[in-house]
C-alpha cells in the first residue's frame, strides 16, 4: 500500500503545482438580489408605527443581514410596485435598490451606483401600512460588486475598491466589467448582481463565477 | 487653400489607415425585444376567430416584420402573463419567446435557443378572445443574435451561423459570448437581445455595440 500512498501524494503535488486546486479555490459564489429596501429606524416607524421592529424572515449570506417579513409599495410619477422586500437591519439612511426595468414602471431614471453612495440619487415614495415616506434621495440600481474578506482579497490579489472583470461560462456567458471589490473583515465571499444581470447570463444562486484573466 | 486641402487629404488618409473610420463603420444598432408571440394562421384563427387577420401597429427594423395590435395571455402551471404582444406576419409554426424571469412566473423551464429551433422546446397555453391553444412545443428564450445582410457579413468578416462575442462599453459594460450571426439577403444590421440582456448592460434602443476583437 506504501507505493500507492506515495503515488497519491505525488499526484496531489503535481495537481497542486499545476494550479488546478488553486483554480478551484478561486471560484466565487453568486448572490442574486431582486429589488429591495433598506430603512432607517425613523422611516420604519413612520411606515409601520412608533417603536416598530423589523421581523427577520431569512438570514442572508452576509453576516448580520437578513430578509424581513415586511414589504412596502414603492411609487413614482408613472406607477407603483407592490410587495418590495425590506432587508434588515435598519441603516443610518433609507435606500431603495431597483432593477433597470423598474425605472420605466416608476417613471424615474435611477443611476447605477454602489450601495450607500446616495448623494445625487433621485427620491421615491414609500407606502406602508401606517404611513408614507417621501424620500428626497436614495433610489439606485446597484453596481455589480464582490463582497469578500481581507484574506480573500489577498488570495485573489485585489484590493478594496478595485474594479475587476468577471467571466461567466455557458451558452449565455460573457464578461461583466467594472465589478467593484468590497473587502472588509466582516464580509463573506459573494458576487452580488440583480435578477436582470443574473438572467442575462443564465446565472442561478447555485452558480459560481471567476475573475477574468 | 491648396496646402490645406493636401493637409486634409493626408489627415484623412492617416485616420483611415489607423482604422478609426473603419471602426466607426462597424458599429451595430441594438434591437431590444420584450416577450412576444409568433402565430401560425391556424392558431391565430382559433384564438381570434375564423378568417382573422393580424392588425399591424408598428413596423419593426427587419423588413416585413411588425408589432401587432393584438396581444394574448400566456399560461403555465404556476401562473399567467397577460398582454403578450403578437408579432406579424404569421409563420408556419407558432412560437413564444419569453424572458428568463418569465420561466419562474409560468412554472416552465424554457431553453435558450435560436428562433425557429423548436424541436425539444416545451409547450405553453395561449388564451385569446375567441379560444385557447395548447402548444405542444414552441416556448424558448431567444439566443442573442445579429441580423445582417450578406454584404454586412462580408464587411465584418463573418459567416451565417458563426458565433461571435460582442463588446459593450460603459459602467455596466462587458461582453456577450455566443452571439449568432444570422446573415441573409433580406436582413438589416441589428443586434437582437431581450429586455433583461439590455438592462444588464444598460443598453437602449439608441445604443450601438461592436464585435469584440
Amino acid at each position: 500500500m506504501g507505493k500507492y500512498d506515495d503515488l497519491a501524494a505525488l499526484l496531489l503535488e503535481a495537481i497542486r503545482e499545476g494550479g488546478y486546486l488553486q483554480k478551484d479555490d478561486q471560484s466565487i459564489p453568486v448572490g442574486i438580489s431582486n429589488r429591495h429596501i433598506h430603512l432607517s429606524q425613523a422611516d420604519l416607524e413612520t411606515l409601520f408605527g412608533a417603536g416598530y421592529r423589523l421581523t427577520k424572515a431569512k438570514d442572508l449570506s452576509q453576516p448580520g443581514q437578513y430578509a424581513c417579513k415586511e414589504t412596502l409599495t414603492i411609487a413614482g410619477p408613472k406607477g407603483a410596485i407592490e410587495k418590495v422586500r425590506i432587508l434588515g437591519p435598519v441603516r443610518r439612511e433609507s435606500q431603495v435598490e431597483i432593477l433597470q426595468a423598474d425605472c420605466f414602471k416608476l417613471g424615474i431614471t435611477a443611476p447605477v451606483k454602489l450601495s450607500g453612495d446616495l448623494p445625487g440619487t433621485p427620491g421615491i415614495t414609500l407606502i406602508g401600512p401606517k404611513g408614507s415616506v417621501i424620500l428626497g434621495k436614495g433610489l439606485l440600481i446597484a453596481q455589480r460588486h464582490i463582497h469578500m474578506s481581507l484574506e480573500d482579497a489577498k488570495n485573489f490579489g485585489v484590493t478594496d475598491g478595485e474594479q475587476v472583470t468577471i467571466q461567466i461560462d455557458g451558452l449565455r456567458g460573457g464578461t461583466y466589467s467594472n465589478v467593484v471589490i468590497r473587502a472588509n473583515n466582516t464580509s463573506v465571499l459573494e458576487f452580488h448582481i440583480d435578477t436582470e444581470e443574473a438572467n442575462a447570463m443564465h446565472l442561478a444562486s447555485t452558480s459560481k463565477i471567476k475573475l477574468a484573466n
